[in-house]
C-alpha cells in the first residue's frame, strides 16, 4: 500500500447474446440513487410497485408476486426448494439445458424425477404432454417456457391442464420470456413462474421474479418438512416482502431500484407494443437469417421472438465468428453448448436490444464474420430484413 | 396503460444503522457504468480484481475467495450448505441473533447442533471455548466474529486452535467486521469466513464475500453427499469464477464493479489507516455516549467498531427516538431486538460513514431526541467527543 487500480472502465458492447441484454441510461441512472435502509418505509414502497408492475409482465393477478435476491437461478432453486420435497415425484419435459438444471436440483431436494425428453430445439404436443403426466401422476410438473439453450418456446396450457387433473403444481421456467413475450401465467395456468432481469426486462443481472398461484400458495402453506434453504425460503420472504415487513435478509437496494425503473419502461411503452416490437424485429431478423441461406433450429410456429437460435453453415467454426464479431464490431453473441456446441448460434433481440438498428448491425456483423471464415451468403440479409420492415410498414 | 409513475426519486438518508452503511458517489459511478457480459473476458478481470482485494480486507492468502450472488445470508448459507451435511456435528457459539440464524440454517440441512449459550452482549473466553469444543467433538465450529445484533466482537484463536486440534473447520461471520476492522482470517485460523457488502465495504448490498483456507478445501473436496443447494455449490462455482470459466449463473455484473470499487477505495485508503479511521471515530462516539450518562453494552475490549450499541435510557421509548432522528435529521439509526428489543440502540459508523462530522451529527440527534423524549443528559455528547478527537490530535 497505497495500491493502485486503473479507473473502471468498461468496454462498450452491444450485448446481443442470451443475456444480459442492454440496459437503458435511465435504469442506469436509477442504479446510481443513493439507497436508503432495507427496512426503509420508501423502499418497500419501491417493492410494492415492483410486484405491481411484476403482475403486468407476468401476466397475473397473482398476490404472492416478488423478487428474490439473487439472479435467475436463484429463483429456478427458489421454486424447486419450495415445492420439492425428499421423494417428491417431479415430471420433467427435457428439451434443453435447463430442464437438466431444473433435473439437478430437484434430485439434490431428495426429489424422484421422471423426464419426458425431446431433442434440444424441439417442443412437446397437447397430446404427449397429457400422456406422460397422466402416466408419471406427478406432485409438481416442471417445463421450461422460454429454453434459453435451444431458442425454443414451450406451449404450456395442456402441461398445466393436465397437470392440475391429477393434483399436481407447475412449475414454469420463464427466464428468457418475461418482458420480451407474453408469459401469461394466468390464462396459462401455470402455478410458479420465475424470471430473472437481465434479459427481457433489460435491467442488469440481480434478481429473480417469482410469482404463485393460489394453488402453489395453499401447497406451500401445507408442506410439512423445513426448506432445507432458509435465503430462498418464501414463508420467511413473505414476511419481509409482505405486510409484515419482518427483517430477513438485507435486500440489494440498487437492483430494487433499477427493476422498478427498468419496469415501468415497460408500462410506459405498453405490454402489448413491446411484445409486437420484440415479434417484428424477431421476424426481420429471421428474414435476414433465411436469405443469408442459412435455417433456423427452431420449427416456425414455436420460436422465441427475444431469443434466434440460426444454425451455423456447415464448415464454419463458430466460436471465431463470434470472436470476429467481438472483436470487430463489439457485438456479443453467444454460440450453442451440450448438444447443440458448435452448431447453433444464439443472437438475443431482448428488451431495449430489439431494435431495428440492432437487427441490421448484427446481421451486417454477421454477415462479414461469415465471409471472412469462408461462407458466402447468397444474399445480403441486412437488404432482406430492410425489404421485410418495408413490407410490414406498408401491410 | 399507459402508465405513469413518478420519477424514482429516493429521500437522502445519512446510514448510521448496522448496514447499509453510506455510499461513496465513485461506488454509484461505477454501478451505473455499462455492463458486459457475464462470460466476457472483460467481467473476469474485474473479477480477478475482487478476488485480490478481498484477499487484502480479509487478511488472507486463501486462493479460494470469491464473491457470491447474494446478499451477506447468502454467504452464511453458503458457508452452511457446503460444510454441514446430514448428521454433520456443528459446534455453535450462542450470543446473538446470528448465531441462532447459524443454528437454523445448520438444523435445515440435517446437521446435529449443540450450542454453548451466553447471554447477548457477551463474548466467549478462550477457556470455557476450548472445554465446550473438546466436550463436543464437532465437525464444524461456528462462531460469529462481528455480532451485528449486539454489537460485540469474538476473538476466535482459541476457537480456531481448539477447533482445529479436534480436526473440526472454523466458519466464521465476519459481516460487520469487514472493510472496518481487522478480520484477520490466517492470522486466527478461520477455515470458512463471510460478509458482505453493504457494511464495512461500504457498497450497496448485493453480493457476499467468502474465503476458504486449505483445510476447508480439502474439506469440500473430500465431501461425499451433493450439496443441497445448486446456486451456494462452492465446487460449481470454483469452476465458473476460477480458470475453468465455465458458465455457472449470470452474475450480476454490475453490483462487481461496485463492490471493485468499493474495494479499490479501500485500498487507496490503505486498510491500517481504514482501521485506524474506524478505530477513532468509535472511541470518539463512546465519549459522546457516556458524556451523555449512557452505558455500552458491550464491555470495552469487546466492542465492535463499525457497530455502537449504547443502552437505551431508562423510561425511553426507543422506536420514538429513532423515529424522531430520520424524520427531523434524515438520520437512520436501529434498535435492539429479541433479548435486547427496546434496550438498545444500533449505531453504525461504518466504511465511508466512519467520519467525525457523523460522529458529532448523530450524537446531537440523538440528544435532541432523548430531550423531546424527556432525558436530559447531564453533559453534551458532541463536546465530549470533539474533546476525545482534540486530545487525541494532541498525542
Amino acid at each position: 500500500m497505497p495500491v493502485r487500480y486503473a479507473p473502471l472502465n468498461p468496454p462498450k458492447r452491444l450485448l446481443l447474446g442470451p443475456g444480459p441484454s442492454p440496459v437503458e441510461p435511465r435504469v442506469y441512472e436509477a442504479l446510481s440513487k443513493p439507497i436508503v435502509g432495507h427496512l426503509d418505509q420508501y423502499f418497500f414502497e419501491i417493492v410494492s410497485e415492483v410486484h405491481e408492475l411484476l403482475r403486468l409482465v407476468f401476466g397475473t393477478q397473482n398476490p404472492f408476486t416478488m423478487a428474490i435476491s439473487g439472479t435467475g437461478s436463484a429463483g429456478m432453486e427458489t421454486a424447486i426448494t419450495n415445492f420439492v420435497e425428499p421423494g417428491t415425484r417431479v415430471a420433467v419435459f427435457a428439451n434443453g439445458y435447463f430442464c437438466d438444471r431444473i433435473t439437478d436440483m430437484a434430485r439434490r431436494q431428495g426429489a424422484e424425477v421422471v423426464r419426458l425428453e425431446k431433442p434440444w430445439g424441439e417442443v412437446f404436443a397437447p397430446e404427449e404432454a397429457r400422456e406422460f403426466i397422466y402416466q408419471v401422476q406427478p406432485q409438481v410438473v416442471a417445463y421450461v417456457q422460454a429454453e434459453t439453450s435451444t431458442g425454443a418456446y414451450q406451449d404450456g396450457q395442456a402441461i398445466c391442464q393436465a397437470a392440475h387433473e391429477v393434483g399436481a403444481v407447475v412449475i414454469a421456467d420463464c427466464v428468457t420470456s418475461l418482458g420480451a413475450m407474453p408469459v401469461e401465467v394466468d390464462r396459462t395456468g401455470i402455478d410458479v413462474a420465475y424470471s430473472c432481469t437481465q434479459k427481457g426486462l433489460s435491467c442488469p443481472p440481480g434478481l429473480a421474479p417469482i410469482t404463485l398461484s393460489e394453488r402453489a400458495l395453499e401447497r406451500l402453506q401445507a408442506r410439512k418438512s423445513v426448506n432445507r434453504s432458509w435465503y430462498f425460503d418464501l414463508k420467511l420472504l413473505a414476511e419481509y416482502f409482505g405486510s409484515a415487513r419482518r427483517y430477513h435478509h438485507t435486500a440489494p437496494v440498487s437492483m430494487f431500484y433499477a427493476l422498478r425503473e427498468a419496469l415501468v419502461a415497460i408500462a410506459e411503452e405498453g405490454l402489448e407494443n413491446r411484445f409486437r416490437r420484440h415479434q417484428l424485429n424477431h421476424r426481420a431478423f429471421v428474414a435476414g437469417i433465411e436469405a443469408m441461406g442459412m435455417r433456423m433450429l427452431v420449427a416456425e410456429p414455436h420460436r422465441l421472438w427475444s431469443l434466434n437460435t440460426p444454425c451455423v453453415p456447415e464448415g464454419v467454426d463458430d466460436a471465431r465468428v463470434r470472436q470476429r464479431m467481438l472483436a470487430e464490431d463489439g457485438i456479443e453473441i453467444f454460440g450453442g453448448f451440450g448438444p447443440l456446441a458448435g452448431k447453433v448460434f444464439r443472437i438475443g433481440l431482448m428488451g431495449a436490444g430489439s431494435t431495428q438498428e440492432n437487427v441490421f448491425a448484427v446481421l451486417a456483423s454477421l454477415e462479414r464474420a461469415l465471409r471472412a471464415e469462408g461462407y458466402h451468403p447468397p444474399a445480403s440479409g441486412v437488404e432482406a430484413a430492410r425489404a421485410f420492415y418495408e413490407q410490414y410498414a406498408l401491410a
